[in-house]
């Protein structure tokens, strides 16, 4: 593992690091904030799951994070969003290929060898945290925004017991019902739709729901809110009586201002979760 | 009008009064909490309507809103929930009649004489208050637990520009489809389904939906959830993009412990509302 930065930071130090990935099969970077506390032991995990064309670098710069994490006494890992590189398959459109993995283990050509992002950070990535940093992998919890909201909804769902909590703002509920969806499953997965519903937070809150709290945030002036279709989740989430908080935030839209505006909140939310136990 | 009791409250008074309803045809009782600045002039007003079997006497007594209301200023009224007397029709059953208005004006028989409980909550009630009280009554409110909840959310969708905010705890949203709704509707306005869609939240927020914020609870735990159908609201207000905050309490039943435990946010929620402008 390689260190490409490291900078103090509310009073804790915001690092990225590059590293070799055996699940996608080339180097991936990542951001990591580690609070002051992580310096006399294993700190909680918040994991931030970015959205379409983002890099590990949008939230860890724009999204405010650090500020509530540091309060909270809590690390924060933002992951990129695919693997990257000349090697690894792309397409022109910016919703399919590099910055586009949808949080899934691909499994159809030409994506398969490299976009394995399911793995990567259910599996590899956090072993690596664990290994290297004062992380506490027993207090986990996600949140992401956008196609990040999808997938930390789905990897939350999709793994009991892994976290405590999960947030998203904004994010792409129900992807089989959605062109921010249909396109992707079919092309990472495959034409089958059985495999594509343990990659839809909708059909997964109909199945199975989630063990925990759930917080989600959508701005009325969403420009993309009839592609993230909320109100397919919300259905199934109260039809479940999910212990949930579903909020529609008069006037935010799809920016890093509506992320910014509440994430101090989502933090709150997981920093209760965390420390619960 | 006639004063049945005033109590010293948090600052404030909290009485108790009787008056003949032109509306109901009979005799009337409310609660009506009014803080330490209805000294000085007219202060804002927010509406509770109570729930099935209920009085004008459970929330005043059970809820804990004067504490809250007199934090922020604000008047709380407690109607009752029907007409009531012995010249007033009612049913053995406890969710038809006496105690159960469903804040609709009956149109049927052996009902219509008495059972005008729209009327009475949106005209003579506000009136009367506005006459006799230091009430502003371009700044008021709604909130209601249950059946009042239905009637909190039909009475604001239903009078566009009267309330500034609506909240509700565990409400009856879709009483059409509903055990809870679709016998009183039949009852009180006969069995042109047509008629009954201004007295379903679920209907009402697909067709108008609120110009303000809305905040509603329901506990995941409560006995009547099934009846009370929150995922057809919430499917309906996602999809309008309704500025709103909806949310399932874990471990919250239908009770007054449940109302207590939030009516501190909801009377928060309706104050940031009344003191907006």
């Amino acid at each position: 593992m390689e260190t490409i930065s490291e900078n103090t930071c509310f009073g804790g130090t915001q690092g990225v690091y590059r590293h070799k990935s055996s699940s996608t099969g080339g180097d991936m970077t990542f951001g990591l904030f580690l609070p002051a506390e992580a310096q006399d032991g294993p700190v909680p995990i918040l994991w931030y799951l970015s959205g379409l064309t983002c890099t590990h670098e949008n939230a860890m710069t724009k999204a405010g994070a650090q500020a509530w994490c540091a309060e909270q006494g809590i690390a924060i890992v933002f992951p990129d969003t695919s693997p990257r590189g000349e090697d690894v398959a792309d397409d022109a459109a910016y919703d399919l290929g590099q910055g586009a993995g949808f949080y899934v283990d691909a499994t159809q050509a030409p994506w398969a060898p490299h976009f394995q992002m399911w793995t990567y950070i259910a599996d590899e990535l956090p072993a690596l945290l664990g290994e290297n940093f004062a992380i506490d992998l027993e207090r986990q919890a996600i949140t992401g925004h956008s196609m990040g909201g999808h997938g930390a909804l789905t990897l939350a769902m999709g793994m009991p017991g892994r976290f405590k909590s999960v947030s998203a703002f904004a994010p792409i509920s129900n992807p089989t019902a959605s062109d921010w969806g249909k396109k992707q499953l079919s092309a990472y997965l495959g034409d089958d739709q059985s495999l594509w519903a343990k990659h839809d937070a909708t059909l997964m809150m109909r199945e199975t729901g989630f063990n925990g709290p759930v917080l989600i945030d959508t701005g009325t002036q969403d420009q993309f809110i009839d592609l993230l279709k909320p109100e397919a989740l919300a259905e199934a989430a109260n039809a479940r009586r999910q212990q949930a908080t579903l909020r529609l935030q008069p006037g935010y839209d799809h920016s890093y201002f509506f992320v910014a505006s509440f994430i101090e909140e989502h933090v709150a939310f997981h920093a209760d979760a965390l420390y619960a136990s």
